[in-house]
């Protein structure tokens, strides 16, 4: 199997590919879908409601494979039950992302759940590997979502060389099979993918949403604020959302303070359009690997494809036929 | 030959490398020794200093081997008879970044040079296309000095799919063998590397800058408009340059128009440290790949690292092998 790595060992995977934890968007459909395709689906646990998670953990279970949760730290330290609602469903994984691991690393490791912690800069890893990560995600800056400033291609080898023997998945910024193929070359073990499940089938992102996202362009995504503030979350530095730019983000990026002195109302307006799927307002939140991205499919083909792909491209490297 | 790829037939290379016409860095010497070792070496055209490019073409010259010729197009357009005296010395290729190509072409058409675009976006790729470029550099942020904002692993293929039979080469945080052979994967025909000169023994860099880019970390580049406007750079929207941060950065960051009021004295400051190799005032121009880069080589040995690495990571894709 040309795709073996060490996550086929240490998260029982057949294939290297993780669905991200898109909060509101990686269901438990979406988690089970990917986990039956051989990769590892991740529950997008949020911002801690803990009603939508509960249900699509039970989704999960009722599709009978196993998959993966995860959180965002910060949100997480505001409800730490959340976690143990987690942990009782013992799940595949628990994903950390944007904070401080320490708090919660013993708990996950009681329970004998692996611990994947995700990190933007070197520095980041080595907090991370001396906080009790057993695999690190290497996040770049083109990924959809939150997170930080550096860039996949030099920030995956880089992390590679100071974790020592724990397994690094990379992310951002891989939306095919060449990005699964190049992954593995930067020594990573496989790859997170968020933007190539997002308009999938089982995703639970708007219809339009997933229109836009198909249409739209990686030259188009931005980094910001604006979206954190009109949903009213209350993101620490250094960490941004990236997303589609749409009429809303232009009008606001250069002023967020006018938007923050107008909030009650912008806020129902925004509400109101995200309900609807207007996407000049409602935030489509992927990131630059949207060019690759053109269908609707069913996660399983998803995750079929990237591996496929990425097996013949590696394959390819075997022969003397040009590149 | 495992690197075998369309641009050994088009820039006639035995390694698909070629050094970045870094500005005051890459001389004759560095470009002559990266085309000695099978890339292309380009020297830095940069912002028209006529007398430096016509010292370093005959420094390459006298090495007996052929260089490319890098320019800035919007300052190649203040001087265009720089590019007559660079044609004159047929060099193996030109390469333009930063503007419309268009004025350009057709003239270093005529003179059977090959023409080599550097771009940021997919969008930016179509139009160089269409305005004559024969290879496509796509640069992603990461990459060091100036750049835009697309990262370089979303970037890279999907410029692949839409320039056709084009050649595409990947830069921006490639430092070493994994990045050439994930570069490979993305569908590139090549790499153009940076930062993994910027510090070699041929390198114009000042030896303290290169003792600096050595002992940093990715984690503390910047991309920024400050070290523009204290040279007197008047770059357009929306290129800004990756730096390591450092103490003056860090100073005028924040309130650039301060800057620019106080602008004769700080000069006389900053020009008096880039002599003296003062690197918290003066620019370290590198980028995220610095990570991977640990002493100073010569420019040849770095060549045939990055190749020799590249070839190995490609050749273990054979095997059954756990990566």
């Amino acid at each position: 199997m040309t795709l073996r790595t060490a996550l086929s060992q240490c998260l029982g995977l057949t294939v290297p590919i993780l669905s991200a934890p898109m909060a509101g968007v990686a269901g438990g459909a979406l988690a089970a879908a990917v986990s039956r395709a051989g990769g590892l689906g991740l529950i997008g646990g949020g911002y801690g409601d803990r009603e939508w998670l509960s249900r699509e953990l039970d989704i999960a279970a009722d599709a009978g494979v196993g998959v993966g949760v995860g959180f965002i730290s910060w949100a997480l330290a505001r409800d730490p039950d959340l976690l143990t609602m987690a942990l009782e469903r013992r799940p595949r994984a628990v994903f950390l992302a944007f904070g401080d691991i320490g708090p919660y690393a013993s708990r996950i490791a009681n329970a004998g759940v692996p611990r994947i912690v995700q990190v933007q800069t070197v520095a980041g890893a080595k907090i991370a590997v001396s906080s009790g990560a057993q695999i690190i995600v290497a996040q770049g800056t083109e990924a959809g979502g939150h997170g930080g400033e550096r860039a996949t291609m030099a920030l995956v080898p880089a992390v590679v060389d100071v974790v020592g023997d724990i397994p690094v998945i990379a992310a951002g910024g891989i939306g095919d099979g060449r990005g699964l193929a190049a992954a593995l070359m930067l020594g990573a073990a496989g790859v997170l993918c968020g933007t190539a499940f997002y308009a999938c089938r089982e995703s639970l992102a708007h219809p339009k949403a997933k229109d836009a996202a198909l249409g739209a362009s990686g030259d188009r995504t931005v980094r910001g604020r604006v979206f954190d503030i009109i949903r009213g979350h209350d993101w620490p530095e250094p960490w941004m959302v990236r997303t589609l730019e749409n009429g809303f983000y232009r009008r606001w990026a250069t002023d967020p303070e006018m938007l923050e002195r107008d909030i009650a109302r912008q806020r129902q307006i925004y509400l109101a359009a995200q309900v609807r799927g207007d996407i000049d307002t409602a935030a489509v939140i992927v990131g630059e690997a949207i060019d690759l991205v053109h269908e609707v499919e069913s996660a399983a083909t998803v995750v079929v494809r990237i591996a496929s792909e990425a097996e013949k491209r590696l394959r390819m490297s075997h022969t003397d036929a040009e590149w």
